[in-house]
């Protein structure tokens, strides 16, 4: 790793493993990487933000470059994802965000009725709203120098209207949730708008530099099936539609965390991959996806915790049910800050020397 | 409902809809419940906690049987919950709990490590710690007149540690996460500890009055499937054995919020029905448990945010999903604080009418 040779070609790779495996090729080795990479688990970055303000290093380019290539100078993984954080597009809405340590995100005046979604803006310009992450896409695409693809990515409408109700993190949501129930169409219209932007986003960020891009749903685990079917899957299947219209051969994953039920129908949309979280059963959703798309996942994040001999059993186990091909190792939601980063090269180690074996 | 006449014999029921569906035999009509139906949302429980502490409320037997009939004198629910707490077994064990308005349950001293498992009491005299809850289900038998049956409950093993390890509620608990994958046998030890107190509560529950009891694992849903086989699921079989083993005619329900992978296994323990959540697809669940337990749900409790003509839709759907047998109505979750009361009165009712027609 952390090769030093400079690749004139900014477009070719040494290393494409994710990018075919999430096409649904064969591999050498199953590629790994690890949802949060970039963060408070690595010195390195804690380093950086003892200077920088979070929303201070995302709206850096030369910044969110720095901490972007952090993990990919440290680890063998496969591919770097860009620093960045799925509420900028709520903040290029005209809302207000901060970053609250040990706390999440707070939305000082979030969407508490319909009436305030007036105070969203109507059009708002992204190139002038979220240059920055091109920017910083283009300045880590060429400081990889062809290492390892690039990840781009998104907040889903449902998440993204969510915390824009909510305000913030929640355990239930309920806010949120209430609108779907008590203001369907005003729910239906907010999810329209972001879904615009966002697959807009999406594929500026391809255009960028991003090879391979995936759009997270962190709150469909809220929604029931139905309500899934309503408020979640079809503004999902759009982003992808547009997204791969623009972009054909930029592989693109959803991740609709906590929602097993959404398997199937998100298989018939246009994601090349899926995204599965650590209570999912691999062997299950190969059974309903078949090969219509590939498979990401999907060590329980805390297993972490143990030592890297039971990391290692833990990442065999996880290999075995995925099987060789179409998939794209990773944990089953993001790193710890308190996760110790000898435990994250375990387990890409781990995911690299059994997938070998094949 | 809010019948007056005086049943001299407080052991036979008015009403035991709900005794027969858990049972799986047939009746009239769907029985119905709401988890917290007690609570936040009726303005006179928030008339008794504005005198009242919310701990006050569980110690004080005559305060705990007030607010318990409120739901029963206001709606035609066929069945009493006893107004508790699950975390009074963490309490009997010596832990502090308080009740943060607004924010949930927060343990000053939670336990950050294995070693601080010494301070917890070696082998309480639940008797003595929990005798005012026995003493109100007593009280409640008797004021209730066999109109309903009452319920008793606790919290499983596993929902119980994770509050006592995070130390309050928590989005991800990954403190709690982190024993079982760093530190399995003190986990083991906590959970076998909870899993023998919460049997013998439970039993004295049923000896106190409770006519049928549940156990709630509100947070199985943090778990994957084969942690939830290692940490959860022997301890619950564990208290259905030695419940059912006490009190074979009082039927058991299990809740395993977020575990749709758990049903299988639940089928095959000694609890009579198992409770799904709003995300859980009622027609999957019988396909999977079949006869070996009745099963409860499972409107998410959001859609009593819609319009009563909505209600009466979802009720519907939801009643022609689960059948007209071995079905006890509820919700996928509790109650919520800003509910209207009467949108949950045609919750009850669209189940009692709609379930009338088979």
């Amino acid at each position: 790793m952390n090769e030093q040779k400079i690749d004139p070609r900014p477009s070719t790779l040494d290393n494409d493993r994710i990018l075919r495996a999430a096409r649904g090729e064969a591999t050498d080795q199953t590629p790994v990487w690890m949802m949060r990479q970039a963060g408070r688990y690595l010195p390195e970055y804690q380093a950086v933000r003892a200077e920088h303000s979070f929303f201070e290093v995302v709206g850096t380019p030369e910044l969110a470059a720095e901490v972007t290539l952090q993990p990919v100078e440290r680890f063998p993984v496969d591919a770097a994802i860009i620093f960045s954080d799925i509420l900028v597009i709520p903040q290029a809405l005209g809302l207000e965000v901060q970053m609250v340590s040990g706390k999440g995100p707070h939305f000082p005046a979030p969407l508490t009725e319909p009436e305030e979604l007036s105070r969203l803006a109507s059009d708002p310009d992204l190139d002038a709203e979220l240059g920055h992450v091109y920017e910083a896409l283009a300045l880590t695409r060429r400081r990889l120098e062809g290492r390892v693809p690039l990840i781009g990515f998104a907040g889903a409408p449902w998440t993204l209207m969510a915390y824009m109700v909510e305000g913030g993190g929640s355990k239930s949501f309920r806010q949120a949730r209430r609108w779907l129930w008590a203001h369907p169409e005003d729910a239906h219209a907010l999810l329209g708008t972001l879904t615009d932007l966002i697959a807009a986003y999406l594929v500026r960020q391809a255009g960028a530099g991003a090879q391979l891009v995936q759009v997270f749903d962190s709150h469909a685990g809220l929604l029931g099936e139905e309500t899934f079917e309503h408020f979640a899957l079809p503004y999902l299947a759009r982003i992808a539609e547009r997204f791969k219209a623009a972009h054909p051969d930029v592989p693109a994953i959803v991740f609709a965390k906590g929602a097993p039920y959404a398997l199937d129908a998100l298989a018939a949309t246009d994601y090349d991959a899926i995204s599965l979280d650590w209570t999912m059963d691999p062997r299950a959703a190969r059974d309903t996806v078949g090969d219509r798309a590939a498979l990401q996942g999907n060590l329980d994040p805390c297993a972490l915790y143990a030592a890297p001999g039971e990391i290692r059993r833990q990442v065999d186990a996880m290999l075995e049910r995925f099987g060789p091909h179409a998939h794209v190792a990773n944990l089953g939601h993001g790193m710890l800050p308190d996760h110790d980063p000898a435990h994250a090269a375990a387990f890409v180690d781990a995911v690299h020397e059994l997938s070998g074996r094949w």
